[in-house]
């Protein structure tokens, strides 16, 4: 069962249909250009099973929050991105009968996503019951050239008949979403006409729950312009066309006689702008006619080649070439092109949600997977700016962030970022997660820190970054208590990275990157006092900060914290009390009850040990540089076999850490969980939506993991070794100044500086320079950590 | 704000009109005869805020389950008991102007809730816009001797012009639910007719949602069928009048012409049957008419009198007589009055649920608060039967609380009793209640050792206790596991009756009344064992019961468990780590503040220190006889500070604590919390329903409480000592086969031993033994306890 897609070092190719799929090979086959996205939903009429998917960035629906038993605390709403006007139909009736791909005998499937070029294509032909076949064949684009137009060619022969065909090609704003709270839809309709061309604006309803509480209600308004050409056998054609028009829907008809083996091509071309970039009515309208004659100026096979290009300098800096295994090339392929598709860092204004634009789920909108799994793949792969706009938007979030901890109970500026948000407020609703899963506050801080360490530029503190670290160690200052027993400040109640646990105390990860904030916070006060002493005024009488005091509170808790420590074992524990557990390994668990989140009762799995996702684990890959080896490879043996990685972000981080400490089997064991997440379908929902954000951890266990790629004393490091299963891999890296290519194979490595300046660095931890142009080549090293620690038996 | 009602012995009395009070007075003026109830609405149209509301007993819909976030384990849906047709209205038309409560002035209201007779009497004197007034006078009632039978004498008068009536006698089915989870309206019309009686059927909609499923959805039929008999100036008429029918309502229309002063008297008879007690259709409707035929045939004031004497009954044996002190005594008859109106115990199918049949809130479904707060009292004051039934309910839910563990992962008969059930299926859809406040087990538990304590009845194990024991301590025993570190069992992730703490480890509570249930359960085997062989062996038999293995591991944990302590400050623990958060008395809390629940955020009650509701205390009450007197007054003194009594059930127990270390004029401070909690609206939210569980607790803190009353070497044992501010109060007890009247003021305790049979019994410890008809005269004592521990600054 599921869907299998064939191994191609650059596409992903379904060779069979089978409609019951359909909505699997919706999110594998989707598209997207950082502004908008849409699934692989058929241009064609489907009766089948389907989640119809059309996103466009920022725009979103407050949609009421729905609970079982409210919390005080709670927000107001849940934001989602909304299924958007779906703007791809072309809809076929052949003599009269619907050509409905659910219903009509496909032969010769074949559906085609071609990562190096950005397109989707599809060609099969379609026999009726009467036997009458017609071959189609069509190509979609979201174009990266320019980022509000999509483009179809659609080609359609009778190849046994004479057809009369009526095709009509559709804008429909009368989507809604699966997962609306209340079964609402949440577009209304406020223009629609077919002057200079077919277009509808949209807006999405005032949610009149929020203006009756004397909030204001977000609002949207979109444009979705379409023009056609259409050509017959090659020969443009100029055909008298009908217009139909239905609330929030418009359709243009045509009708064609075809004779046997002529085949009609119809360009599509398709202008969406949205409200989140042109405030007033009359620029979006505009702004979409004017696309729409470039792209018919243009042509279709011209945007495509400009889009084509667009992509081609995308791969230039982020690809990843592996030797020896067609399966894995694919699929760290398939990453990289679905985060290259999901965020551009064009705009400030917008983020990565866990499934992009490719389904409903957590609705589009920010989680800390941002911070955590994404910005290091933008980092090495873009233009600086890209991962410093992922920094602003939190930036800008500020204000925001602190209503919501002052909503909570907190004050003096204190900050607390929220678990899911698109516009800074606080959406998530259930209170374990909303209210308790607080290490992503220390997510926010460690990503200024990582991106200061990456591009070496400490001065963004002084223009953004302090003011986010003063106020998430405020937060963490009045969310510690001091536990007179233990004579130490505690952290009560919380839920870790690891969700199968809730409302624990002291769990080690938030203790430590708590003190970690505070700690890299006193020293970037001290470097922004030190040379930008303006700046830090300024950042002082803004936040009303008192210096003394409360550095001196922050220093009393650096040094008074509490960590959960066993001394039998030797090993961090996760929460305090964990070993209260019965501890055995996730490899008893028997296969039929795996995953444990769709066999066990939510009780059972939160009673059990087994760790959903990297949670010490995740500290010691944070915080590496503090800890010594054999204590990280101590507590990767006592903790990866009591995680059962079912969170997609769980893996990766874990195999970086198996490589790290020399464990190159397990490392490349727990890479398979996370390269071909969704190609595979491992965890068997696929249909819902891609898992985006963990492609940037995919990336990672490649680059920081096999790759050894670390910053150190500074300098960019390697430590690479290629797995066994493979002859060699390579990647680019975009550091600061430097492009550089890393190639290993089983014998060598070698690193291209491809940059007009010499670059210093490590490999396996001894230091090189390499001049403009030239390259390091040195024998590959395979790290091999002495013990193996056995915890438990197998 | 809110409603104030006047001190009276006997009456609550609102002697002012307040439309936008309405919703509040709808509860108070409850009224109930355990198989149905209805809020205080008014028989007139009313226009104003309300919250309509009628109950038949048993009568629910599955309701699907709403919540954010799915959590494997949750049940399909809560099972609510659903407003059923409203039977009540009589509204006038005046010269063709609607005569709306809510739009006309009032003058000279009064409504007065008769607790002696149990009715509900309303007059006033409305002025219309243009001068002309009506007197109006209603009596409405639930007759305790036929409990489906209702009825209404509501009389008019126009005083100072002739008025033309239209009168509109009626049954409304197309009520709904305010708190319908999904919006819908739950009810379907099957039958409308006007012969033999005007009548309607209806019948709860099927939950497709669970057909869908392939589960049965439960479906109630329900017979409403009413009569009328007219009377001007006394003189029975004969009056011809119109039908009219919609969907689910049926309305007979009077027409009068009344002269000025002339009085209309109207009587509408009503009865209500309903398939929980009849099994099909003809039934149903033929023991509707036929209570109409007795109705009819006994009139008004027969039938009031009938229903008066089953009242007189009622308080014969549980009446609480206060001198001294009005308010109190009219809020302990209150108290009384509710708790016999919600259950009569005269049926095993029906349970009492938290506001009884006066609100919607808790969905009229079973609570632990039957066992743990409701039960003495009907042990103590209604024939053995009712409190039998109570725990026969229980009895027969087994299976299904088997099934519920089961659903949770645990087996071999092992049982979980429901948090919340109507039908032994658990509806709370809570993660940190449904799956962990699991103490409700216990309390099941509890409540049979406490049944045949009161009555001397251990022969109840072998009929029906020891099969729920075995279930339940088979639970206990596989929720338990072996922590290493702690060398203890220990239990973690529960709930313990204080709900402001969730998901802790060891909630001393939990952990002591698990082995306390394996202790009974070992008894209780050994006594059927020994008294009940052939019951032993069809238990055994019946639960595959394995007693040398089991009974083992019960005494293990039994020896093993960990219980949270600390030796420092000499107290028992609430759970693991309380002291880790930081400890200051709920008198800092700023009294703006309070409750927190209404102004604190969920995560910030969670990590305070505050209590709810007994938790420590609970246990101390519940297992008194296992502690010495200086350990529950050490725990009183460090809990009580801390505890915020936001539960309608904490006081209570609190004040109960009190009483039994002496601390007088705390248990009184603690009582005057429960004892007119909804009269005096103390929680603002009265509106929503009255706290009826809770009144058993408030029962209990003035028998048990300041009347000391135990079970003490199988006798009765009283301590009584009377509130400072009261002369004296004296309470009934239905003891065994004994009546007993305690009356105690400041100098003297009598106790009347009103039965036939000698009586040996305890009075301050000391034994007594009282002749049939004879008292037994004593000083009055006050145990004092030696020292007021003060752990924290006033």
């Amino acid at each position: 069962m599921g869907i299998k897609v064939k191994h191609h070092p650059w596409n992903i190719i379904q060779d069979f249909w089978d409609p019951d799929l359909q909505e699997d090979a919706e999110a594998i086959f989707s598209l997207g250009n950082g502004k908008m996205g849409h699934r692989g939903n058929l241009e064609e009429y489907f009766s089948g099973p389907t989640l119809q998917g059309t996103y466009i960035a920022g725009v979103y629906y407050p949609d009421k929050t729905r609970v079982g038993w409210w919390k005080n605390g709670y927000p107001d709403y849940f934001a989602k991105i909304i299924n958007a006007p779906d703007w791809r139909g072309v809809k076929t009736t052949v003599n009269g009968v619907k050509l409905d791909l659910a219903k009509v005998k496909i032969i010769d499937f074949e559906r085609v996503l071609d990562m190096k070029q950005g397109f989707l294509s599809k060609s099969f032909i379609a026999e009726l019951n009467n036997g009458q076949r017609l071959k189609i064949h069509s190509i979609r684009f979201l174009s990266m050239a320019n980022d509000e137009i999509g483009a179809i060619k659609y080609e359609i022969t009778p190849l046994n008949f004479g057809a009369d065909l009526q095709i009509i090609l559709d804008i429909d704003g009368d989507v809604k979403n699966r997962d609306a709270n209340y079964g609402e839809k949440f577009w209304e309709e406020v223009e629609i006409d077919i002057e200079p061309f077919p277009y509808l604006i949209t807006r999405t309803k005032k949610a009149e729950f929020l203006e009756k509480k004397g909030k204001k209600s977000p609002q949207f308004y979109v444009c979705n312009a379409f023009d056609t050409q259409i050509f017959i056998d090659n020969l443009q054609q100029t055909v008298i066309s009908e217009f139909k028009t239905q609330p929030k829907y418009i359709a243009q008809i045509y009708n064609f006689k075809l004779k046997q083996n002529q085949t009609l091509t119809i360009y599509k071309y398709v202008s969406v702008t949205s409200s989140v970039f042109y405030k007033d009515l009359e620029q979006l309208r505009c702004k979409a006619f004017e696309n729409l004659d470039i792209a018919l100026g243009l042509g279709f096979d011209e945007l495509l080649k400009q889009h084509i290009q667009a992509w081609d300098e995308k791969w230039k800096q982020s690809d990843i070439v592996i030797q020896g295994d067609v399966a894995a090339q694919q699929g760290i392929r398939f990453n990289i092109f679905q985060l290259n598709q999901t965020y551009t860092g064009k705009y400030k204004n917008l983020n990565i949600g866990p499934k992009g634009f490719t389904g409903e789920k957590y609705g589009g909108v920010t989680y800390w997977d941002t911070e955590a799994f994404c910005l290091p793949f933008y980092l090495s792969t873009a233009p600086r700016e890209v991962a410093r706009n992922l920094l602003i938007y939190r930036y800008n979030h500020l204000p925001k962030a602190i209503e919501n901890a002052q909503k909570l109970g907190f004050s003096g500026g204190a900050a607390l970022y929220p678990m899911v948000t698109i516009n800074g407020e606080e959406c998530h609703n259930e209170w374990e997660i909303t209210f308790e899963e607080i290490h992503r506050n220390g997510a926010i801080a460690y990503a200024i820190y990582n991106y200061i360490r990456y591009n070496d530029e400490p001065q963004y503190l002084a223009q953004y970054g302090l003011e986010v670290l003063i106020a998430i160690s405020r937060f963490w200052a009045q969310r510690v208590n001091w536990s007179k027993p233990k004579k130490k400040y505690v952290i009560l109640g919380v839920t870790g990275p690891n969700e199968y646990e809730n409302n624990v105390n002291n769990n080690w990860y938030t203790n430590y990157i708590a003190t970690w904030t505070l700690r890299y916070t006193l020293e970037s006060i001290n470097y922004v006092k030190q040379n930008f002493g303006d700046d830090y005024k300024r950042i002082v009488q803004k936040t009303n900060f008192d210096e003394e005091t409360e550095t001196l509170h922050w220093r009393h808790i650096i040094e008074n914290m509490y960590y959960p420590y066993d001394e039998n074992l030797n090993i961090i524990l996760q929460q305090e009390g964990y070993l209260d557990k019965e501890i055995v390994p996730a490899s008893k668990i028997p296969e039929n009850q795996r995953p444990i989140n769709q066999h066990w009762s939510w009780d059972r799995i939160l009673r059990s040990c087994y760790i959903k996702q990297a949670d010490v684990i995740q500290g010691l890959f944070f915080f590496e540089h503090e800890f010594d080896l054999e204590t990280i490879a101590r507590n990767f043996y006592f903790y990866e076999p009591l995680t059962v990685h079912e969170s997609s972000l769980s893996p990766s981080i874990y195999s970086i850490v198996a490589s790290k400490i020399g464990d190159e089997q397990k490392a490349y064991e727990l890479y398979l969980r996370t390269a071909r997440l969704d190609l595979d379908d491992y965890n068997k929902e696929v249909r819902e939506g891609l898992h985006i954000t963990s492609m940037g951890g995919t990336w990672m266990s490649l680059t920081y993991g096999f790759g050894g790629m670390r910053i150190k004393n500074n300098r960019i490091a390697f430590s690479p070794f290629v797995p066994q299963k493979w002859q060699s891999f390579s990647f680019k890296i975009n550091f600061r100044n430097w492009l550089l290519k890393i190639y290993v194979d089983k014998k060598s490595v070698l690193i291209d500086n491809l940059s007009d300046e010499p670059i210093d660095l490590y490999l396996y931890d001894k230091p090189y320079t390499i001049k403009p142009h030239d390259s390091l080549r040195a024998k590959a090293q395979h790290v091999k950590h002495k013990t193996q620690l056995a915890f438990f038996d197998k």
